[in-house]
C-alpha cells in the first residue's frame, strides 16, 4: 500500500484514485480513522426507555447502544465471549438481560457475565464480560470511539458545541423517521461531496429554494444579476443574529475542520425563502418547535464532524447524518429526522413534508458520487484543482491525511 | 498468512478469527484438507441404476461419479483432456459413454479416451484418459479422496464401522429426497456447531423432542428436576443395548475424534418419547423398515467422520449429512434421508413427516452459524473456552490443527 | 504472478489455468493488452449525426466516442479534469458541448476546456482540457488504442483491409440491430472459442446451415459421406471467386494472424445453400444490399483483429463482435448488425430473421465457454492438444504470449 506510505498529494488538489478504489486503503480506513476516531452514530431518541437497544455496525465491529435502567447509554461489544457469536441478532429492540442467543450465555445491561451454563470448576465469570466501547452523549448526539484511547480533545469540543445544540432539546426529540441510503462510492467521496455546495446549484433543486443562490461567492464575485440575492442574504443574516442574540442563542461561526483529531465546524446561517426551515417553501414543516424555542426563524444551525458527519438543527425540526464505509466503493447514509417529543404526526407535521428535501438532495448526491467514483476508476483521472469554494473538502482531505500520517508513524 | 505457520491457539479455546473469515485460508482449507482427506460425498442410492452419474463439486473440482454397467462406482475427474471443458454439465443423470459437449471427445464409463475427432497422425488416444480419483464405498456411502497418496487409515477405519452400518441395508436403501442449504458461515463453524449439544436446548425444539434432556450433561451434574428424565435416560439406555445384543447389533461406542486422520466416531444411543425414530413423538417415520431390521426401537446410530460429515441411521431412515465449503463465509450442507428401497412414498412414509425434524433442525443451525460469523468477524472476538460437553469441538479443532501442522511441515 | 513472468506453455497445447482464472492476470491483460493495443470497439453507423455520441468502457477506463460537427470522429477520456466525475453519464445521446454533470465545468466537442466556474485568479484554462485517445476509422469501424504510443503497424493493416471492406458502404449503413451479451468465462477463452469451428457441427445447428460440412478438414481427410458436400465446396469456391473477380472486389486470403502486434486475418468464403447470407436458408435476409453491391451471392468476407474483434461482411448486411473483459471470469461480446441505410425494417428486412443465426450461436457460444471456464477451474485441468483445425486458436496464444513477454520485458 505505497499509497498510503507516501500520499503525494498535490496541496490543494483531489488525492489520487487508490484512495477511492483499493480495498487495502479501504481495510486502512477502518483501522487508521474508524477504529480510532470519535464517530457519530446514533441519537438518544432512538433509545428512549429503558431496555431499548439498537446494534451499529462499523466496518467488521457491531456495537451495542443500550439505555440501562437508570437512563445511562452503555456501548458494548456485540460480540459473546464464549465462541464468538452475535449476542444479539437484530437491529433494534428493547431487552432486560442480553442472552445469547447460540448457549445462552446470560450478561447484565452493563455486560458483566450473569450466567454460563455447564462450566467446569474454576470458571470465573467475572473475566467474560461483553468488552466495553467508549461512549459520549453530547446534547442528544452518541458518538462511539472504537480506540482502547480515544482522542482526548473531543470532550473540549463536546463543551463549545453544547451550547449551540442544547436550546434544540434533542434530548426531549423523537424520530420522525430514518433512511439507510447505501451510495456507490467510496466514504471519503461521499464526504468531499458533502463538504461543499459548489453543485448545488445545479445539483439539488429543492434544496437552493431555501440556500441563498449566493452561496459560495466570494462578495467581490457575485455577478449583477445576483446582487438582489445578496442584499437580501444581509438582510437576513442581520435579523437572524438579531433573533439569537435577544434569545442568548451563541451564532458565532466555529471552524477548526482541521489541525486537530475531533475536527468540527459549526454554524448558524440564514435560509431564503420563508427562513424558517429545509422545505420548498421555506416554512416549517413541524408546527411543534424543538426544545423551548418559540420562533421557527432560527436559520439553520449546521455541524460538521470529521471524519463522518454533518447536521442541520432548525427551529421544527433536525436532521442527523452518519456516513459509514461498506467496501471501497459503497457507503451507507443514516440520515435521522428528529421532532420534538410531543409533535403528532398528521397533526403538527408529515413525514412527506418534513423529509421531502433532504431525501431528495440526498439521492441527488448519490448519483454525483457514483459518477465521481465511476470517474476517478480511470486509468486516466488525475487530481484536479479545487476551487476556493471547495475549501472545505480540502479540509476533509488534509485532516484525512493527517490522520494518515499519525497511524503510519505515531 | 501467518495465522497457519503459527496457530498460536490456546487449548480448550476457539480458533482465532482469520481461520473463519479469511480467504487466503479458505484457500489453504481446500488444499490442506479437502483435497488430501477421504470425504463422504454421496450414497450409493443416488446412483442405483447402471449409468447413472452425479457429479460433486469440492472447491474447484468437479468429479463425476458413475456406476458403470458392471455395478462398479468410478470416480472421475470431470474436465476434458482436450482443453479442460466440463465434460459433464448436468449435476446428475444417466449416460453410456461420456461425450465432452464442447468437442465430442468421447470417453468410456471407465475414463479411457475412445474417440477424439480430426486429430493428427501419431495422437495417442491412451494418453488422453480422463484422470482417476480415489474412491471408496462403505456400506453404501461413497468416500472419495483427491490426493495422490490418499491417507492409509481409511480402509481400518471402514472395516470397523461397515459391522454397525450394515444391518441398516443402506445398498437397498433409496432416496426419499435430497435438501442443499448454504449456510453463511464458514464450514469449520458448521462442523464445530455439529459436535455439540450444549445449543440444543434452547435451540433445537424439535429435535430435542427426541433427545433426553439430560443430553451433555455429567452425572454429578444433573439439577433435581431432571432426575426423572435421567432414570428414564438410563432405562432406555439399558432397552436398547439388550435389544441389539438379542440381535447381534454392534452398539459400543468408538471414539477416535483426533489423533489420525480418518478419525470417527461411532456411537448406538437411545432416543426419548417413543424411540424409534426423529419425529415429533419419537414414533418411526416409515413403516417399512431398513435392511431386514425386525424393530424400530433401535434409536440411533450416530457416525461422525472427519472432516465434513454426519449421520443418523434409525430404525426406519437414514440421514447423512455432508458440508462442503463454497467461500470463508459459505458452506453447503445437503442432506440426505434415506429410506428401504421397497418403501412406497404416501403408504409407508411421507416425506413431510420423514424430514420434519432435520429441516427445522438444519435452518435453526444455519441461523446459529450466521451470527458466529458475524460475531467471530468483530475485531473485539477473542476466542472463548470450550465447556466440558463440547470436548467434541475440541476434537474437531484438534483434528484440523494436526492436519494444518502436517500439511505445513510434511 | 509467476505464470506471467515464466509461460512455460507446451507449444500446441492450450494455457495453464491461472491464464483464465487469476484476477491478477485480468489486471494484467488490462495493462498489456486491452491498455496496448488497437481495439474495434464501435461502427460509425452508431454515431452518424453531429453531435452523436456513444462512451466505450474497456475495464475501467471510459471513452467517450463523438462526431463532431466537422464530421471528424473524436476520442476522449470520459474523466472530468475537475475531481474526476464522470462526464458524460449515459452510454450514448447527443450534445453540443460537454458539460460535466458535477460542477458545471464545459468541454467543446474536441475536449478543449470552455467554462469552469468560480475559479481563483490565475485557474489556466488551457491546461484542463479533456484527455484524448488515439482513434482510427477504418471503412466504417473505429478503433481505439489507450496506449500513448499505440503499434505503429496499425495504419498498414489498414491500408490493406479497406479495399476488401470499402465496398460493403459501411460509411452508408446503418444499426439494425446490436446485443451486449455477457458470457461466464475469461476473454481468452471467449477469442479461442472464436478462433476454431472444430465445435461448429454439434454446437451451431443454425450457423452449419451456411458452413459447409466440411469445413475445417484436411482434403485427404474428408470422409465419404462428405465427398458430394465437397464437390458442391468446389463449385461454389469457384463461383464466388468469378463473381468477385468480375466487380473487382478483392478476395485474397491474407493471414498474419501472429508475428504482429495488429495481427490480422481476411478471408472470403463461399457459403452453403442459397450461398448468400448468414438464414438458415441462406438467402438474403435484406432485400437492398450493402453500398453499391449488384449481387447478394458474395459469401462472407470474413475478418479477424488480435486481440478482441471478428467481423462477417456479407452482400446484404454485415455482423461485428468486440469481446471485453469484465473480470477473469466474465466477458462482455457486442454485437452489431448493419444494413444500407436506405433498408426499411418491416419492408426490406425484419430484425428477427436477420439475426436468428448469430443470436442462437451467439447463446451456444456463450454456454460452451462457460463449460470451458467451469472445467480449466478444476486443479485436475491439464493442458491438452490442439488438433490442426484449431490451428487459429494457437496463432492466437501465440500473438498473446508475444504480447506478454513484450511487455514484462521491453
Amino acid at each position: 500500500m505505497t499509497v498510503i506510505l507516501e500520499p503525494g498529494r498535490t496541496a490543494g488538489h483531489a488525492l489520487t484514485a487508490p484512495y477511492y478504489l483499493d480495498p487495502e486503503v479501504h481495510e486502512f480506513d477502518l483501522a487508521a480513522i474508524f477504529a480510532r476516531q470519535w464517530l457519530f452514530v446514533a441519537t438518544e431518541a432512538e433509545i428512549r426507555e429503558p431496555g431499548d437497544y439498537l446494534t451499529v455496525e462499523v466496518g467488521r465491529w457491531s456495537v451495542i447502544l443500550l439505555r440501562d435502567d437508570d437512563g445511562t447509554i452503555n456501548a458494548l461489544h456485540n460480540v459473546c465471549r464464549h465462541r464468538g457469536s452475535r449476542v444479539l441478532a437484530e437491529s433494534r429492540g428493547s431487552t432486560g438481560n442480553l442472552v445469547c442467543g447460540y448457549h445462552q450465555w446470560t450478561y447484565a445491561q452493563d455486560g458483566r457475565l450473569l450466567h454460563a451454563g455447564q462450566q467446569a470448576p474454576g470458571f470465573d465469570k467475572s473475566c467474560f464480560g461483553l468488552k466495553k466501547v467508549a461512549v459520549r452523549c453530547v446534547a442528544g448526539l452518541i458518538h462511539i470511539c472504537l480506540a482502547d484511547e480515544p482522542p482526548a480533545d473531543f470532550d473540549e469540543v463536546a463543551d463549545r458545541i453544547r451550547p449551540y445544540l442544547a436550546p434544540h432539546g434533542l434530548d426531549r426529540a423523537k424520530v420522525a423517521t430514518q433512511v439507510d441510503l447505501v451510495e456507490p462510492a467510496n466514504w471519503k467521496l461521499v464526504m468531499e461531496n458533502n463538504r461543499e455546495c459548489y453543485h448545488c446549484e445545479a445539483g439539488h433543486p429543492e434544496l437552493t429554494c431555501t440556500f441563498f443562490p449566493t452561496y459560495g461567492y466570494a462578495v467581490e464575485d457575485i455577478p449583477p444579476r445576483l446582487v438582489p440575492a445578496h442584499a437580501r442574504y444581509v438582510r437576513a443574516e442581520a435579523e437572524l443574529r438579531r433573533t439569537c442574540d435577544e434569545r442568548g442563542l451563541p451564532h458565532e461561526l466555529i471552524e477548526e475542520l482541521h489541525g486537530r483529531p475531533s475536527a468540527f465546524r459549526i454554524a448558524r446561517e440564514a435560509l431564503d425563502g420563508a427562513g424558517e426551515s429545509y422545505t420548498r417553501d421555506g416554512r416549517a414543516a413541524c408546527r411543534k418547535l424543538l426544545g423551548e424555542l418559540d420562533t421557527p426563524r432560527l436559520g439553520r444551525l449546521t455541524l460538521h464532524h470529521q471524519p463522518n458527519s454533518w447536521f442541520h438543527f432548525l427551529g421544527d425540526h433536525a436532521v442527523t447524518f452518519s456516513a459509514l464505509p461498506l467496501a471501497a466503493d459503497r457507503t451507507v447514509v443514516r440520515t435521522t429526522w428528529l421532532v420534538h417529543e410531543d409533535a403528532v404526526e398528521g397533526v403538527d407535521y408529515d413525514v412527506e413534508t418534513l423529509t421531502e428535501v433532504w431525501r431528495a438532495t440526498n439521492e441527488q448526491d448519490a448519483e454525483l458520487v457514483s459518477r465521481a467514483q465511476a470517474g476517478v476508476a480511470s486509468p486516466a483521472y488525475e487530481p484536479g484543482p479545487y476551487a476556493p469554494n471547495e475549501y472545505q473538502v480540502d479540509a476533509f482531505v488534509t485532516w484525512y491525511l493527517d490522520r494518515v500520517r499519525e497511524y503510519v508513524t505515531p
